[in-house]
């Protein structure tokens, strides 16, 4: 039986656990290959500092089962400006079996014309940008419309990796896979959504500039627009 | 004041969400500056295909504030039967203000001397290694010793790094970055623990390799112990 191929899609200034989480899940399903795509061979910038080495560019990567592109911040309004990337996106999703994004990575799925009457969500802070996508924002952890799978802010990508791999390989091996990375999360805090926060956490939070990165991914996408 | 310096240690083969997990945390504390320290600085290799640029090496590494050794499988062997990686760690946890780990990095902790003593955890099929380096397991997901922190197996780093980070900038400043890393998980299955998972799915995950690797483990630390 050919192998499952799995793909992520990298670019620079990534946020890292949007990438690395579900990479960590879907790369221990059985069956599967993994690979690691960018624009080119050399090291893509992520937002925490380390360098990521890719596996494969968009030229050399073979037909993936599974597309998913991780989110960021700015980085993401460059990476849905850039032709090559939103047509190499386009292009896989074309014949994969899932289409999948964690954070704002639904807005390049958005701007390749993936998101158009679907229900989807992304990062709490960036939902009001998915009817500009032609998507309904759904409020969940994780967001399955057909062949669209789509997840809320960052760590949710680890919960959507079960998800898809359960999908992919059953609900046994990714409940071994669970076991295996000791996924029984206990977070000390009880803050992780705008529901739970306390106002004065969440204004915090806005406050570090959430405000301006939203008017930078409205004029992106008015500007995607027109390439 | 001068930055509180955070470093991270990778060597090849490490799993990457032990890595991935805190850093995404603690490079996003206030005040703080996040060193990826390697032996070399040429990429280092994960256990998920993708390469990994460090900003630092041992030589030019700066003091640092918070020393954080991910695990991996037989990567960690490998990692505390060389010298190099040993004495860096036990040099910089001689001033750090706090010694930590996730996963079978407390083992590379232990070979470097720095669990003597010490109440600590470590992924949950290897925590009979501990009594090896001095140490008593305790059964908890984050195990804080004096200004030693362990973490369990693998995604527990994220758990541990919300600790760190409220110890190093306060609880609000934790909660602000729990919020906008949107952690609030909600796994789709309940077998993150070998508690919670099925003696079938117990049975799967051990019969993958961890008698293996634990006999790699315990011939590693006779090994190290001749260096």
């Amino acid at each position: 039986m050919p192998s499952f191929n799995i793909g992520f899609v990298i670019f620079p200034d990534l946020t890292l656990l949007d990438f690395t989480g579900p990479l960590q899940v879907l790369s221990r399903v059985p069956g599967t290959t993994t690979h690691i795509v960018a624009k080119s061979a050399a090291p893509v910038s992520s937002d925490c500092g380390v360098g990521l080495v890719p596996t494969h560019t968009f030229a050399n990567c073979p037909p993936l089962d599974l597309i998913c592109v991780p989110g960021g911040n700015l980085g993401v309004v460059d990476a849905f400006c850039d032709r090559d990337t939103v047509e190499f996106v386009r292009r896989q999703a074309r014949s994969a079996k899932y289409v999948t994004s964690v954070c704002t990575g639904a807005i390049i799925l958005g701007v390749a014309g993936l998101l158009k009457g679907r229900r989807a969500t992304t990062h709490w802070a960036f939902v009001d940008l998915l009817p500009l996508v032609g998507a309904t924002h759904e409020k969940a952890r994780v967001v399955q419309d057909g062949n669209v799978i789509t997840a809320a802010g960052v760590s949710s990508g680890i919960d959507f990796a079960f998800t898809a791999a359960a999908e992919i390989a059953g609900e046994a091996a990714a409940r071994a896979i669970q076991l295996g990375i000791e996924y029984d999360p206990a977070p000390p805090f009880d803050s992780g959504s705008p529901d739970k926060a306390s106002p004065a956490i969440k204004s915090a939070v806005i406050a570090q500039g959430y405000d301006k990165s939203l008017s930078a991914y409205r004029a992106g996408l008015e500007r995607a627009a027109r390439l």
